[in-house]
């Protein structure tokens, strides 16, 4: 070897010897989410791609930032990426159809401009700019390729909005994934790393707000200490187009102000919340306005001095109208008084109210009627408002699905609600109202309740991490379908090869179907256990509040199960609109899936399989608990081709899930038996222990359940 | 270039790029501690050593690994590791001294094996190897030769353990570094790979039990489930010499035993205990013991039924004692009924005792007589109890040291008590008492309660882990002195390069004095806000028992100011020797350091200075101030020196710690001001703020305090 050949040779092994270092040091522990640029097989070479950035805002800095990131991406052809906004001048002299675009809209292309072939990120916004680099990434780490790349895209929905559960002392309401992430102890002081990466996922699947604190809200949170630690993080955030929320207790002026009142009718309680609008527009110019709580679960509101939803809302929303703002109003209200149907109490006080609402106000309504379950039918709100806006609540972190251990990818539950049509008028569906286009509303939003804590993967899990991405993915575009999405997640987060993204996508997209057959069958819901809602407990009939007690919502008896929604029982079906009214009133028209929500039915009802409903019942258990096994069978496969610290993690996971799914089936059954007397179809195992013991077990260290 | 040199060149420019890569991805975020392998600048290549382990326990794995994972640090020239105990044959032929290195000590030199020169890493079990790998790894980090290397120890204290006190929700008492590192709830079945590398950093200092539950302790930590996640946390322990110890509540056989009494003398308790007792071990075969708070602070205890603290102690030890399992039992009581002094307590109650312990009972006693304050004189129970076991607990974690955010090392504090003479015994050190050398007990121990939680850098900040770091080295040698200990860690947490050790040592070793200076001059105690004890709350004098207020301990009126401990108070100093009482009845003989401590002065009271206390105290809390004023000069001057993520975070925290150092300063002298009337001397800034603004600040979401 020649002197030259010799020095490049130890040059090599000592690269060789530092890769060996960095490698051991750098653990693949999840911290880096979907946003993996790791080189594909495909791609030999690679080197850092020359980027143009024709701005110099903080968020063309920080899509070229991105960019760099993710070099390892590119091929050695790759061509000078150009960003810049529709106003640059060789941009507009293309003539490029980016009107349509508006203003967080995207188009990836390759372009001539004067006689360079350039590979050209633009929108009418640096928002838009970064949307589109992001894109970019998503699409090479899709394994797509750079020849005749096409990606353009608009946002269907306005505002993409995490609500953090998140309490001023750290602890997550709901939450399973560590503490908050806030540390408002350091704040504002400290800039913790990783508020930046939060901003940079959530800005990689279009998420654009997010609401900082629990809506069961504590008035501190609009103290000037705490405005100021919120203004720091929006100052994190702001380059990432992302705005900051909060949630507002609505007797902060009483709190706060010493006022004696929180009327939003009395001017003085008006005139604090102006004055304390001001006040946090002052630190947080771009702040989104307001989420609020009110009369439910113990939540103060305007109803306390008999003013309707509309005049609570009204009175904030003119707060924060001069500065842009808006105020998210919830319509998950219940226990003001004991109900009727707790399913029916937010239609019967919002229903009214529609028309009632200031320009500025938008409804978030959840998905379903009761909260959160495995399963649910839409929200009848869902097309019954049409002269109000109403965004839908989804709760990414899994309260009543098996919390962070289970694997249930929530996918198909975002997809099965905004795909359910309303009947209201032809052809809509949920998404429909959600992104306005029947009615025409342009404040149109999707909020989702974060997975996301200290944890060092974020959210307690891989495949967790799937669902914070499909609820933005989703909220980008409701109609992008459940599978899709898990393809782009699972390629992005593991590779984009097949062998590892078909099983993936395989043991996701079943998954969420598995929680409901192991835990709320054919209907079933709110049977798990008191407050921290870990694990199964029908039996329980005891607590003070009738709608508080599993036994209210399935009512099973000797002769059968379910809530009669009907006109012989609370009549809740006619929340929805005539037609499908009449389809939901009849069990025969009652999609099996939620047959027992609506209706009491015998035991012995023959189902569309030839069972009996109790066969069918016992059938879906073990459908849910078999289910479980596949996946770990899936994983198992998978062993060599994903890395080791998440494979094991989620191997372990899955068997914690395959035991509690076992739990939840053989509690169920135990219970189901004494009460209708019947035995268990030929050739089922029976439960494990007896009903006692499963009556027996505690939990009291249940995360997620502050006291 | 040949075909061979233009591939080789391409294969160098892609490990060029990955390096990029994976550069870009590993942070300098903390978490590798100290443990930090990185090439040393005096070696300009490195490889993999030749390791040869003669054993193959995991203990014997661990070390080879952790060699492994130092790699970077051999020359090329490093002979074969060889890893083996005193009875391998090869090393039984040397004759070399082992026998006096117990079952933890090591020694690591250069030997010549039949024709062989090798590096050989000896003891007399496996543990006391891997202590010989982390010694060898040290020295190379802090940048020693393998020249004529001969490192030789043995730990001075037997039992060498951290307590935790997390609760089983996750909250951490008096922890400022997130959550509890226990993930209670996935425990048993998920072993974070964090457990693992917390016994790595355990074992590279020494430590050798952890006591994993608050000593406020609830019995739920004694049942089934509790002791499986105790017992997988153990399995991940043991192959690094970490034994599990938990903290016991006294009244458990009633909440879990369903007894009517805990009454230590009653048959069934004492059945109770040693049924559970060996309920642990069938799990933990090796579990260390418990460790008790009882009738202390509301806590359950044996004088509940009227009996001693060791009637108490005595019964556990015997159902620990035919596993060769031990009982710590705390000193540290007060507040069963209102106190003469809450300094005398401990010793009214534990001196009595002498001589009526179990043997496998050690009693663990604070480093003071309060409560971890910034400054105490050494307990006076240390030198008076001469037939019992003393253990000393110190507190790592900065309940009252300004939390996480200030940079206060304790190495000099931990060093200042350890070499206090007690006068008891001629010469007789604290250290000496709790090494057993001069009662010749073999039961020894120190106890530190950690500052270890999920935050990424695992103690709040990367100064933190310096008392960590000191704790566990000084517990294996509480001799080795607190500057040696800081050069050490700041060697291996930066580089070993005097440009940067030098001046971060500098910084230590006067950080905790400037607490002291800015909080609680003098001998001042326990003047710190109400629960949280965040910032300054001498005006506090409301609370309902006595020795909960500030006026308690500060007693400052008109007149002067400090507790009168002599004969004419309290006569506390009467607990410590005759020789010691004399000296510190006297003020002219007090160290002024602990003059406030001990007696009550006037405000004109002449002081070696030259000045009067008050200005003293003045001058105090300015020379407190600048000292972090130093400091952040000094670490401005390193920005280039160190990493940007850690200095960075250490740059703002000094920021706090300067605003919050002159606001105790401030609210502190604006009260003595109200008190004593005095102006402040001629040229001295006065406060920022009136008094009442001070007493005006709430910090309710302060951490580190569970309600």
């Amino acid at each position: 070897m020649t002197a030259l050949s010799r020095s490049i040779v130890r040059f090599a092994l000592l690269l060789a010897a530092i890769i060996g270092m960095t490698e051991t040091a750098y653990a693949e522990d999840g911290y880096d989410l979907w946003l993996r640029y790791r080189t594909q097989a495909t791609t030999s070479t690679h080197r850092v791609p020359t980027i143009e950035a024709r701005g110099d805002t903080a968020t063309f800095r920080a899509a070229t930032e991105e960019l760099r990131r993710g070099a390892a991406l590119f091929g050695t052809s790759t061509p000078t990426i150009l960003l810049a906004t529709a106003d640059d001048r060789a941009v507009a002299a293309l003539h490029l159809p980016l009107a349509t675009l508006g203003d967080e809209g995207y188009r990836v292309g390759r372009v001539t401009l004067g006689n360079r072939r350039v590979l050209l990120i633009t929108a009418n916004t640096d928002r838009g700019v970064l949307y589109g680099s992001f894109a970019l990434l998503r699409h090479l780490q899709t394994g797509g390729s750079l020849d005749r790349i096409d990606l353009t895209s608009t946002p269907r929905v306005k505002l993409r909005v995490l609500n953090h559960w998140d309490n001023l002392d750290g602890v997550v309401e709901r939450g399973y994934a560590g503490a908050s992430l806030w540390d408002w102890w350091t704040l504002p002081d400290f800039h913790d790393p990783r508020y930046a990466d939060y901003a940079r996922a959530n800005a990689s699947i279009g998420i654009n707000g997010t609401v900082l604190n629990n809506v069961n809200a504590k008035a501190d949170s609009l103290t000037a200490p705490y405005i100021a630690k919120a203004a720091a993080l929006a100052d994190v955030f702001r380059p990432y187009g992302i705005k900051v929320y909060l949630s507002a207790r609505f007797s902060a002026p009483i709190e706060l102000g010493g006022l004696k009142t929180a009327d939003p009718l009395d001017p003085q309680v008006a005139a604090w919340w102006k004055a304390k609008s001001d006040e946090i527009y002052r630190s947080i110019p771009d702040f989104g306005g307001f989420l609020v709580k009110a009369n439910s679960e113990g939540q103060p509101g305007p109803r306390d001095y008999h003013r309707s939803h509309a005049d609570g809302a009204n009175m904030l929303a003119a707060a924060v109208r001069p500065h842009g703002g808006i105020v998210m109003w919830r319509a998950f209200v219940y226990a003001e008084t004991d109900p009727e149907d707790r399913a029916k109490q937010a239609y019967t006080e919002f229903k009214p109210l529609d028309g009632q609402f200031a320009p500025n106000v938008i409804v978030q309504v959840k998905n379903g009627a009761i909260d959160f379950q495995p399963r649910e039918p839409f929200h009848p709100l869902f097309g019954a408002m049409p002269k109000t806006p109403l965004m839908i609540e989804f709760q990414i972190t899994k309260e009543y699905l098996g919390f962070a251990t289970h694997l249930a990818y929530l996918g198909p539950l975002f997809a099965e609600t905004l795909g359910s049509e309303t009947m209201q008028r032809p052809g809509e569906t949920v998404a429909d109202v959600v992104d306005g286009s029947v009615e025409g509303h342009t404040l149109t939003g999707m909020a989702g309740v974060a997975n996301i804590g200290r944890d060092r993967d974020w959210a307690g899990s891989t495949f967790n991490q799937a669902n914070w991405y499909a609820f933005g993915r989703m909220a980008w575009d409701p109609t992008l379908g459940a599978a899709p999405v898990a393809r782009e997640w699972a390629a992005m987060t593991f590779a984009p090869s097949p062998g590892i993204v078909d099983p993936v996508v395989a043991m996701m997209m079943g998954s969420r179907e598995a929680v409901v057959d192991y835990m709320t069958p054919l209907g079933l819901a709110h049977v798990m256990a008191t407050g921290h809602h870990y694990g199964p407990g029908p039996w329980i009939a005891d607590l003070k509040r009738p709608e508080w007690n599993p036994v209210y919502y399935h009512r099973a008896d000797k002769a059968g199960i379910g809530f009669d929604r009907t006109r012989t029982g609370s009549n809740a079906v006619a929340q929805y609109a005539p037609a499908l009214a009449r389809r939901l009133a009849d069990p025969a028209t009652t999609p099996e899936r939620a047959l027992l929500w609506f209706h009491h039915v015998p035991w012995d009802r023959r189902m569309a399989s030839g069972r009996s409903l109790w066969a069918e019942m016992v059938h879906d258990y073990d459908s849910g608990v078999a289910y479980v096994a596949d996946m770990s069978r899936k994983w198992d496969a998978l062993k060599l081709d994903i890395d080791a610290e998440r494979w094991a993690k989620t191997a372990t996971y899955l068997a914690v899930q395959q035991r509690e799914a076992q739990w939840w089936r053989d509690a169920s059954l135990a219970y189901w038996m004494s009460v209708n007397g019947r035995a268990l179809p030929a050739g089922t195992a029976p439960p494990a222990h007896d009903l006692a013991w499963y009556k027996a077990q505690r939990f009291p260290y249940a995360p997620g359940n502050p006291q």
